[in-house]
């Protein structure tokens, strides 16, 4: 057997597609960690968040609502209800 | 259901599409912060901004006017009143 | 004789593919090192991970699930019962 | 409405198409600033400045006069007199 | 004469070629080096290694085994039996 | 008038491309500095040097004499003689 | 007149041509420093080298032989005996 898809993700971008509408934890480069609604990404990673709040240290820094996020400074993007 | 629709945002640059006109807050690499009015933007998320304001630590630094930011920098970019 | 086949792999992303629905230890660079079931990953080495866990000095530092890591920051991806 | 037109800046490019010929201040990566006459510019944002003047701390250090700077290190391009 | 051939390396990936099976020391960027037998290389200089250990200050650190590198945190690689 | 011309300068290449055969000063990254005469440059910026010398304070630190530079690294390249 | 030849060097890559079987010292970021005998280059300056030392302070650090040099990391490259 050559592919192996568990809930459907065969390639990584499928994880996002499936992410979406739903609340993500991402994690950008500089330990800058953002929570959000994922509306909508692409193959540059860049993505729109709805309900966005900036966080640090385990607490919410800042409520920036509607945002775009450039997809060069992202590490990981997690789905928040999965562990 | 494929695709999810928030305000009509189907991909990342259509959030910047909508904002076009209206004030934005870009925050940059290094801390560096921009407020301005989004007048346009390329697909190397290159922007440029009217009445554009450098901000550090909160407050106005540096009133620069008509500005073209390189794309680059930008971490991310989110219209001024959308909380 | 030109090339060299040691397991089946002739091209880096082989291992990968051999490698996919293990578990995999991927070192981030800045230090930051994750294990999880390696689901898929794309050209670009971006990653879908299952039951990912960020390590930091040899412990879990956290639980983030089903996580989509971007290629751009990896620096190895190791399957981890191979030694 | 789709597109919004500000003084006729439909793409980031347009600013600095109308800023030729007339003086800009450039921000680079790192905290050098110049000043200088912009001559041209390219789609890499590689730019020409004829007397151009390097500034740190608000004040000139050097006189580099005609100079081709890459637009990699680039931050923003700002037409010296619209605030 | 225009073409130099120092035992058959036209192009700097001929090196590479030829150390297929063999064993090697890759050098990355922040100090960190790794020794093991190259299985695999593409142009992105990715790289699949066998028996491959992390090395700091001379001595061995870490074994990690069948190992993905990517060649974008490369500096140097050299055939180890070969000075 | 849509094109601005000083001294038949429209595009910033133009610039480098009338600084062949001349002598140069070159910013490189890291503030190290070099001066030489400019033989050829590329559309990457690379650049060949004929009597290079590395500058650092002022003063010369070492002379490298025909050199290539690699465009990545490079700030800003200026004749010597226009100010 | 247009081009400007000097010892046959129309473009950058020409330099490191004529170098092919010379020795060669190459500067990397980060103030590390190779020298050896050049045997091929390509278009991203990837580089084959023999008899390849590291150099630190000026003195020889480590022997490597026969070396992969990745070209992301230099900075310049020149012929040792043209001063």
């Amino acid at each position: 057997m050559k592919a192996v898809m568990v809930n459907g993700i065969e390639r990584p971008l499928d994880l996002l597609n499936q992410s979406k509408g739903k609340d993500v934890l991402i994690q950008l480069k500089g330990d800058k960690q953002f929570v959000g609604t994922l509306l909508a990404f692409d193959m540059h990673i860049n993505v729109a968040l709805d309900n966005a709040k900036e966080i640090e240290g385990g607490e919410v820094k800042k409520n920036i609502g509607l945002t775009f996020l450039r997809g060069d400074t992202i590490i990981y993007i997690s789905p928040a209800s999965n562990k």
